[in-house]
């Protein structure tokens, strides 16, 4: 039977889960995919970390050359996080000829490029299914499933935090700062929740999607980006009783030699496959022009379903004789293949006086530039009248003049929030 | 480039449609998996087919001999259907060294044991994505992302026929048989729908599913089977009203060291992800002991979705230099290796007699059966009363002596329908 060493760099949650599957199922694995994989080398500054999962110290390398000069070790596990040092760490596996597995998404997809390019000098391996979407094996699914496709559109929910305060906001009414709060005491949010709840983590995953999709690599900079720190209580109950949830989508389509790449929170119609994606649930809506409409469900985050992804990669790659290179990653989108100005529906709300006159000042405004409006909803009289809107189709920059000048109408007081549309 | 020739068994809506992408993509597969793929052959009656997608008419084979003799071929892909002359042309393909794609579920559950004896002869590759769930990659995902997990449980929504009859049946509040019509007048179902309507194709495609999943073959025919032919618009109402929906589910179950297989009509909560699948989609759920649920979602048939998967196939299969045996096919699954007596919950509908004490009758009945009641419902009095049951888990045998019993009592008219519930 083929033996394989493996060695994990970081043993945090992610990789001691994964060890913990790679020690529990070793027996099950060689009887079904034919590899016998060996924990062969362990990398962490907390020594306990590997006792703790029954391991031997003897394993516990002293520094990232050590394992790389091991020749025990066959693929090389980072599950680190950050970019450096998991970027110089993975260079030099990949030049001593290992293969890697990484669940680093942030690093994976800044520094693509580079491991590409080291991999390729050694004929390694390069495998990510755990950058993106936990569990859920969307990477496998764009690489070995979807071959007869070109890509049409992404929409994605793949960060679980988001979803999560999104779906509490929804079922309990609740304030964005009060679920936030409940969240980070629940571990489900960080401390310094940032990367989550503003789009960092979205974009670096949708990064890695689109750059699939489209066969050249999207870099992370020229994705468009919003987080979800402005939506309000009154905009989810608003959705609600409009037919709509409210979900921080990553979206990626192709319009014509261009494409779209943006992360935003988005009116989305109740009856949406995606609609129905709650809690920490991550899901992955995908048309190809073949296939037509396909979606991956399941658990984005968490020891067991990354560390399940981390192993799926370690048995596939184990498995290869040749591994599949990805040279178009150095073919770069730059900012003018992006669709800047693009099309959407829009949800406007505002507060303005209740004098008459101030709704047909807005809607002047939005005849000027073009933009059509499919709903409008106007709450009881009372000196500040909350309104809203719903636009039909139209771009970025006439709904962006329209609502500067609304918002310098006599009558309008405040624009309270806008959010795309996404059907 | 590495050269691949293509033989495709059977020019009907599926090799058809898996022509064209051949056709049509062959520019794009090459780029960007470095295959070369052509149609090097064909096989079918009408030599019209050949010529409408364009192709020549000398690679129109007279036989299965002559491809199995052409060097050019490589991977021969069937979509014939049916089990004979399949299973024998593909026999002779393997037998000759030709890799297999085959999109024939009734063929492969029930012959798979013979293709891989025949497979493992020559070394040639058996793949097999089309034949479960279309364009859906869940076999991609059993057999190369779910490496680490031990599989615990499927329900699948996996023959599009039934899910679009149930999902009109439910919008419309209309009658199967009304339903029935309309969809084979529409194409979506056959003019003989027993295959469908009863559950067969589910068995197929639940056989295929539950062997990769228990590592070991479960044969069709151990599989329970009820079809919808039973399932009234009053049944969908009553489902409806309670916070359910009727779908027919293929589901299995690791049950200590037995297992549940079963195919039959469900009340499932709307809340669950598999409860908004609906029309001819497809749906997969998932749960593995590593990864937690998963599902996935897609067109489960037509010409390109299937074709997508079959092209998938062939690409995955072109790249391979050694192909993945499953020897664990030959070990088959006995009928006392099947939960015969499994648990549910059970929905009961009944007549009966409007008169002081049958409730009480039949509640002392569900008592001496130990069957628990969880809900009852009675409609407005008349002379003859709907009541409905929902119990609490119990056992089919239990279940059943009760029934029979309730039958006999004497203000019980009738046993209007009995239907799980799965949660």
């Amino acid at each position: 039977m083929k033996k394989v060493g493996v060695a994990v760099l970081g043993l945090g949650v992610v990789g001691g889960g994964t060890c913990r599957i790679l020690i529990d199922r070793k027996k099950q694995i060689a009887e079904e995919y034919g590899v016998d994989i060996d924990i062969a080398a362990v990398l962490d500054r907390i020594p306990e970390r590997v006792t703790n999962l029954g391991l031997d110290l003897s394993i516990l390398a002293k520094d990232i050359d050590e394992i790389c000069d091991n020749p025990n070790v066959n693929i090389v596990v980072e599950c680190m996080g950050g970019s450096e040092p998991a970027r110089t760490f993975l260079i030099k596996a990949l030049e001593a000829g290992k293969s890697i597995v990484t669940s680093n998404k942030e690093m994976f997809a800044k520094f693509w490029p580079d491991l590409e390019k080291a991999a390729a000098k050694t004929g390694a391996g390069l495998y990510y299914e755990a950058t993106t979407g936990g569990g859920m094996p969307i990477i496998r699914t764009m690489t070995q499933a979807m071959q007869a496709n070109g890509i049409q559109e992404i929409k994605a929910i793949i960060n679980g935090t988001t979803n999560y305060i999104l779906t509490r906001m929804t079922e309990e009414g609740a304030d964005y700062q009060q679920v936030l709060k409940d969240a980070q005491a629940l571990g489900y949010a960080e401390a310094n929740p940032v990367a989550d709840v503003e789009g960092y983590d979205s974009s670096y995953k949708l990064s890695i999607l689109s750059s699939l999709a489209f066969n050249k690599r999207v870099p992370v900079d020229i994705i468009y980006r919003e987080g979800i720190t402005k939506i309000t209580a009154e905009d989810i109950r608003i959705a609600k009783d409009m037919g709509f949830v409210i979900k921080l989508l990553a979206i990626a389509k192709q319009r014509g030699d261009k494409i779209e790449a943006r992360v935003h929170p988005v009116f989305l119609p109740k009856s949406h496959p995606l609609a129905n994606v709650n809690g920490s649930f991550n899901a992955v809506f995908v048309v190809g022009d073949a296939v037509g409409d396909i979606m991956l469900y399941g658990r984005g985050a968490g020891a067991l379903p990354t560390g399940s992804a981390i192993v799926s990669d370690v048995v596939f790659c184990a498995r290869q004789v040749e591994h599949a290179r990805y040279p178009e990653m150095f073919n770069v989108m730059t900012q003018d293949q992006i669709v800047s100005d693009f099309e959407s529906d829009y949800y406007l709300r505002l507060n303005a006086r209740d004098v008459s006159g101030v709704i047909a000042d807005i809607a002047s405004v939005f005849k000027k530039y073009k933009v059509s409006i499919s709903q409008m909803r106007q709450d009881e009289s009372k000196e500040v009248i909350p309104v809203i809107f719903i636009t039909h189709k139209t771009t970025e920059k006439a709904m962006k003049q329209a609502i500067e000048e609304i918002k310098s109408l006599p009558n309008v007081l405040s624009v309270e929030n806008v959010i795309r549309v996404e059907k």
